[in-house]
């Protein structure tokens, strides 16, 4: 298996925590951002929108990071972690659910607060208060509604760690680090499930990544 | 089965589409947009987001369309039109890549430009030229993509229907309303996709919903 991206990227992060959940060895070859690798060939062919990551398993290629993951949870269920639910569908519709809730109601503030928060200080862009603001009013809608989950089961796909809690860690990772952590620190079952998954011992593998 | 939506709501639809091709009875509850009817309970007990639509599969509640029509394709694999792959897992791996493609590269584009060109028009809002020269670069790009894929394989996923063509037709159908057409005309294998996935017999049954 081979794992193309870069440790600075979320959907890179996204991928590894999944790969080291499942315990699979995997190869990984590191994108140079800088020099625009990601925008041209060979890699356009690996990922047409020329974003990481990308990923082959064989002669299986995929790219999209919820893809990714999806397919290693599936292809390799009895391998590390269980990270979907395989016997009972209905629970499997809740694992979507939740999965779908990151996807569609998470990650877009998410990844713009990260943007504004994280990457422009990194740059050394000024970030854009209104844009800010308005983010973490979307984000303080989706953690209120996490806390509500949260005191119904300890993780969000329900009573075991899954992809619907994995794919949130990239992001979460760095917001901690910002003003973001204000929004989280008034709601204990967050907090509880934030320490909890980024303990894990697979996301010190990702992070050791960005060293 | 309950669909609790709105004719008028895109993520309605697209439950009722991926219900009518699995020729799945269901009672359709109609959820009133103008009185505010989604943002109050017992409404926000079966979606907290306060979005639509619901839905209710005996004991089993849902929100989040995506999540729905999956759990609907997984769930009656055996009734109508087979909207995902069950026996081949690298088969299932580009169809869920496609499906996360719509998720996160068209949808957001897409319905930005829905919003500007369709919604505001409708309740006489005047449009941002800003955002709608910015949503059709983006989704121009995504379009180009889908032609060369659509060179590669008569539909999204591979060689038959599946939910990564269908997860897009509320948004199309609209759009092709719009100067979004434009984007479309110049791409043969695009166009020959819109014009033959909206003209399922599925989709004439929901778009049937808004009369």
């Amino acid at each position: 298996m081979k794992l193309h991206g870069n440790p600075m990227s979320t959907a890179t992060m996204r991928v590894a925590a999944a790969l080291y959940e499942k315990e699979l060895d995997f190869e990984f070859l590191t994108i140079d951002f800088n020099s625009g690798e990601h925008k041209k060939e060979p890699y356009l062919s690996l990922n047409p929108f020329g974003q990481l990551p990308a990923f082959e398993d064989g002669d299986l290629k995929l790219f999209e990071s919820r893809a990714i993951t999806k397919y290693i949870a599936h292809e390799y269920a009895n391998k590390g972690t269980q990270l979907i639910e395989t016997n009972d569908s209905k629970k499997m519709a809740i694992i979507t659910l939740w999965l779908e809730v990151e996807a569609q109601q998470y990650e877009q503030p998410a990844s713009k607060l990260l943007w504004e928060l994280h990457f422009k200080q990194l740059f050394g862009i000024p970030t854009d208060p209104k844009v800010v603001e308005e983010n973490e009013a979307k984000l303080s809608v989706v953690l209120g509604i996490y806390e509500k989950r949260l005191s119904e089961s300890k993780y969000l796909g329900g009573d075991s760690f899954t992809l619907a809690d994995l794919h949130h860690l990239p992001t979460l990772h760095f917001l901690m680090s910002t003003q973001v952590k204000k929004l989280v620190e008034p709601l204990p079952r967050v907090s509880a499930w934030v320490a909890d998954i980024t303990a894990r011992p697979s996301w010190s593998k990702v992070t050791s990544m960005l060293n």
